[in-house]
């Protein structure tokens, strides 16, 4: 028996619970869905998670997690990837947070709009996009000034909150922002390639 | 000395916050901030959180933290509003992401757009108006259907998960969301109402 995660491939929400589970050299079996042919959709889906949406985790017992940071807060637990003072955990969480209110509703959507489904030609996605790419780069904004002055996220040590970032931000040219604007966020994402055991977001197989 | 909360008072993110300190009976000094008017974009603000976004929590000896749900995280350790077991803290935070993902960003937009700043009469937003209450009306049916079978969103208790959620969906209405049509929600309203030492979204005093 093993975990079982449940998500599509080129999603960066999955791909932080697959470098999680490759730092914990937890086993898992992977089940990739196809969003894009309604495969989450599906009422067998639904019945795992009644929101629609990958990852999700299931327990040899059965039990369901779904949201990628949730998911990654559940792994970390008793690991180095999640500290032990409650002040420097629930700046963990401030930064999860902020990767999914501020940084990945732009620059995911951006990246799948012009990398993965393809723009759809509307004039309304047209103007998001921009709103996207404006909203997008305050976040990488944000994290440069973060990162000028240490090598990670929280307390100078690589947690969950630096994996859930790297997720989205290490493919973000694909959504056509300009990394090399931010050299501090370059220089990290470096650090985070260069943890033990990472893996990059194509290395999947189904299992 | 007592810790501070910088936030807009129509907010329901700095809602959430109030809401769990009236609970807690922890004392504040309340530092209402206009958003319309560019009180989080000063030189000032911009140093206690440079994402530009309130709530902000300031404690006694200076640490800041924001993002409203890690707010929460943090003043609801060694409290009933937080499970003892990892699976049920997993879950609340599953509820705490999807809040922040599929429910506030459509949800509270709306409101924002409708009822405190006033619809700005461009087809995009008009457009977006209608992505907003598909989306939003989704989240809603995802509640709906959790809280059929349960009072309160984690292990039958009322958890920080209830008080993030019911900040934005008990105001829905003004956004243009029609709360009748979700009757187990509805209820589940009431339940958090009848909660002790609750408070109002409008009851707040400078501080």
């Amino acid at each position: 028996m093993a975990v079982k995660l449940y998500d599509y491939p080129k999603s960066g929400n999955g791909y932080k619970v697959r470098l999680l589970l490759a730092h914990l050299a937890i086993p898992y079996r992977y089940l990739p869905l196809d969003i894009l042919q309604g495969e989450t959709r599906t009422q067998e889906f639904l019945a795992r998670n009644p929101n629609g949406k990958i990852p999700v985790l299931e327990l040899d017992d059965g039990r369901i997690l779904a949201e990628s940071n949730a998911i990654l807060y559940w792994l970390a637990q008793n690991t180095p990837y999640w500290p032990a003072a409650s002040f420097a955990q629930s700046q963990v969480l401030q930064w999860l947070f902020f990767e999914q209110y501020s940084h990945e509703p732009n620059i995911a959507a951006a990246r799948f709009w012009i990398s993965i489904r393809g723009l759809d030609g509307s004039a309304l996605e047209a103007q998001q996009l921009e709103q996207k790419h404006r909203a997008g780069n305050a976040a990488l904004a944000v994290m440069e000034q973060h990162l000028q002055e240490r090598p990670f996220f929280v307390d100078d040590t690589y947690s969950i909150a630096d994996i859930a970032l790297y997720a989205y931000t290490h493919v973000a040219g694909a959504g056509g922002f300009e990394l090399h604007r931010y050299p501090a966020v370059q220089a990290w994402l470096e650090r985070v390639r260069s943890q033990p055991e990472h893996v990059r977001i194509t290395d999947w197989q189904a299992g």
